[in-house]
């Protein structure tokens, strides 16, 4: 947990009932939801500030476009009053949601971000985050993903994407972290 | 090699000296610099758009900082006059360069990337490139990338690092397609 004199928003992304859908493939981490949970439950009892970033698909049929049943948040992530919800249309939480001047307005530079997925949204965010100067901590245990079939046919499983997405993003554009050790009572 | 009725830029990404620094490890695929030398050959020989971007670090041990003798492009990828460069601070091509504002201003909407590393500032530019709209192909074997230490201590190496990056973005944010496809004369 972010020590008060600097603390965090907690960024979470897409955390939408259409990654149900069987069109994405297995899923990996199990444990995504748990995790997930426990980084939202410390941040409201902490009174930290809450992002929530929301997936509004363009495409007719996604799972997650805004007229779809998938479109609606996992019942535990349904934002409370005091929480931020920026809608996004593309994978970056930055492009046209008004996130980074939110975050300039507040001041805010430490953002902990979870979230699905970790290849797409999660990077992609984390990304933009890190080059426009936010300092992030992804973590990775409270992210999940699914397969994807490279353009030469070959099939990558959902764990493999998300750790070598992971790697890539672990010193560049954040720190990598566990659950665990975000909420470790002196943790930075 | 894009048809004349929808001209594509090519944009090479960070084609520089500094990537041959021991630093970053053993990078995978030998044949990034004739498969990007090709693309640049043609693109000129068509008198067709070619922007160059290239990474100045703000890091002052970096092999890429403007002092170091890696800010140097190849040799072979030198600019020409009449070819445009963006000088970029950070992984995105798209941040604080000018590059997007460029683009709309000459209202070109289709990109062919290829350059260093596939996984940070290729993956990077071409995740913005999509998310902002443009029509984006990637030249896999006009990419090349080194290997990732993951956050939990695995080695990933070059190859996988570049395939799974590839696999991340193919049909997400852009066409991965190879040097062959892009050349043959009846491609668009």
């Amino acid at each position: 947990m972010p020590a008060e004199s600097i603390p965090a928003a907690l960024v979470l992304i897409d955390c939408q009932k259409g990654f149900d859908d069987s069109k994405w493939g297995v899923r990996n981490n199990p444990q995504f939801e748990e995790n997930a949970r426990a980084l939202l439950a410390a941040w409201r009892q902490n009174h930290l500030p809450v992002i929530h970033i929301r997936h509004s698909s363009t495409e007719d049929d996604s799972p997650l476009a805004p007229d779809s049943p998938g479109f609606e948040y996992y019942a535990w992530a349904v934002p409370q009053q005091d929480e931020t919800e920026f809608v996004k249309h593309v994978n970056s939480g930055f492009i046209e949601t008004g996130l980074e001047a939110y975050l300039r307005s507040i001041t805010l530079q430490n953002l902990v971000v979870c979230g699905l997925t970790t290849n797409h949204c999660v990077s992609t965010t984390v990304r933009m985050a890190g080059n426009l100067g936010f300092h992030v901590e992804l973590v990775a245990d409270a992210c999940a993903t699914f397969p994807r079939t490279s353009y030469n046919g070959t099939v990558h499983d959902a764990e493999l994407i998300h750790d070598t997405a992971l790697a890539s993003l672990h010193g560049e554009f954040c720190e990598v972290r566990t659950t665990q050790d975000i909420l470790k009572p002196d943790s930075v």
